[in-house]
């Protein structure tokens, strides 16, 4: 078990089996009835009849609210149609809503449960490393406008997080690889035994308990940084190392072209060359020097398909000034001084932004 | 000022001119950028103006977002326009959104306030009875769906609320009217000084001065109570006096037919009734005893419209059970056991209920 605390409160993230889900909303203290069970069309496939099945099993009645696959659901449309059903089952506030899924239906059930009635008991079944490691830990909840990703939503911390690591054995190749980008990210900023496993191991993570170990240590460090700072106004910033880059890649080839996953991974090596060039004063050129060459190198093996070529350099650079994280000072970079010590930058010269980010465009794919 | 304490935050209730609204932003720790001034066309029409230009003087940049007056602007289509709207206008995390009007603008703009960028700071500059007294204290923000009011939404505890008693004096009779039931509601929630104020004095409401002091002194008992329970697990319940049966009529008459005080009135009758009815042990009949009758002769005062004929008995009955307050154990009430002496009453007989209602309704109007 991994302890979140917050401000606000304190939640478990346990992994372990699904099926374990009806005594975990005991423990909670929630007495059976109606359960909301959001999920999408191709996880409800895989794992929706198990848990209704374990949930009446224990005297619940589940009803599943299930969205099409993919970010297009994280809108303010399907929010509203995920309200709707909620409210029509008959939800009243005791009535927890179970997000059975990866990042979409975590962030799309979570602000639901943030808002109907004021607030419904949350519990994250996150079934992708994606949603394990990252999106399912930390209260952050939302959905996607027009004019950009989580750009409305709420800070709403789940009463637990049950991460079953037998759900990974169906994910997808360019999911898990996808997954794996944040996983890196988290060994970037922690340093340590998960980057060295990471390094060493990189061919065994096809082996179930391998990856479950990693997914485990992963998430502990996304816990570990966000108890420290709920509300990002100081360490938890670190974890956008790489998305100043990834979000606006993924924002200027059209949101499904790349996952997030793919953007970050790229982003993740521009994050890279620009910490790089910060720390020798000048672009550092297409050959990073110790100690960034050995991080890159492990985001190298992320492997990330190559930028579409309709994305211009502008079109990636101008996507960056919208991205929320700009400031009235300009845009801020997390960059690293070493493997395991990231900080805040502002006033990146935009001559090595636009290195760094010539230099992951060039290595990707 | 009145102060008002959440665990969440503390926050003070002004009663002082809308110019004064600059000197407390920056108080609050605010520096001058842009500020989202949400309202409606008609005040607008009447205060917008002159808040712009105070705020101008001081260095802001005020880019209003005006909405259609009434109830059918508290809605998640227009809460989806807002918030694209505060977002066009390249609103950052420490872009204010100033809630300038009565309890929709109060409700839809704190709600857009609460998850734009996942919050930004919220101030309500409350220009009607209702909302100075009731909906811009205490942190509940929301709007309504189609199956009923305020189902989705957010406690979101604004940075201040600045009531000014000069826009009252704009306000249209029914307006006034309307607004008074919640000020009677607080009279006999919290009995004393309020209550014999309101008692003696009711012919002299027209009075500016009169009005202020009253409409102060009921904003402090909301400020009073919810103090004492931000989440609504205890006290704070006591604020439903007359709202089971108001929401129950207002949702049967159809939204926007009745005020929302004019069906507080009425509700609050039935609340009289129904308290009377269980401290006898039977149905109170058509007159009520001491000290029910004191209490109800001061609701009395509101005269609301009749109730209209085509809300039949069992429509206004069904409708109650729909009213979100309902329970696992059946319909609560909040009754009161004596003027300032409220309490929680589960499992009350249908016959009394009836009784209550068909009180009320008769003597409406």
């Amino acid at each position: 078990m991994i302890p979140v605390t917050h401000a606000t409160g304190r939640y478990a993230v346990h992994a372990e089996a699904l099926a374990e889900a009806p005594r975990r909303l005991r423990e909670a203290g929630l007495a059976p009835g109606l359960a909301l069970v959001v999920t999408d069309t191709t996880v409800a496939g895989l794992y929706l009849d198990a848990l209704a099945d374990v949930l009446r099993a224990d005297g619940w009645q589940p009803v599943p609210v299930v969205v099409p696959p993919g970010e297009g659901s994280k809108s303010l449309d399907t929010f509203a149609v995920v309200c709707d059903a909620a409210l029509a089952a008959g939800a009243d506030r005791r009535t927890p809503v179970l997000a059975l899924g990866g990042g979409v239906v975590g962030d799309l059930g979570g602000f639901v449960a943030a808002t109907v009635l004021r607030g419904l008991p949350l519990v994250h079944l996150p079934t992708t490393i994606l949603a394990q490691v990252d999106s399912a830990i930390g209260g952050k909840t939302g959905v996607n406008t027009a004019r950009g990703k989580n750009l409305v939503g709420a800070f709403y911390p789940p009463l637990f997080v049950l991460a079953d690591p037998a759900t990974l054995a169906t994910l997808p190749e360019r999911e898990v690889r996808s997954g794996l980008a944040e996983v890196v990210k988290h060994a970037l900023l922690a340093g340590g035994d998960l980057f060295e496993t990471l390094e060493m191991g990189w061919e065994r993570l096809g082996d179930a308990d391998m990856l479950a170990a990693v997914v485990r240590e992963a998430a502990a460090v996304k816990a570990r940084v966000v108890s420290a700072d709920e509300r990002e106004s100081g360490a938890r910033a670190f974890l956008n190392l790489g998305h100043t880059f990834g979000h606006a890649l993924e924002a200027a080839a059209g949101y499904g072209t790349l996952t997030h996953g793919e953007a970050v991974a790229v982003g993740l090596r521009a994050a890279l060359h620009l910490s790089a060039s910060l720390a020798a004063g000048a672009d550092a050129g297409g050959t990073l020097p110790h100690p960034f060459a050995r991080m890159d190198a492990l985001a190298a093996r992320l492997a990330p398909p190559p930028v579409p070529d309709g994305v211009t350099d502008e079109a990636a650079l101008a996507a960056m000034g919208l991205d929320k994280k700009r400031d009235r000072g300009g845009l801020r970079f997390v960059i690293l001084d070493d493997l395991g010590a990231p900080r805040l930058a502002a006033g990146v010269p935009e001559a090595l932004v636009r290195a760094a980010w010539r230099y992951a465009r060039r290595v990707a794919g």
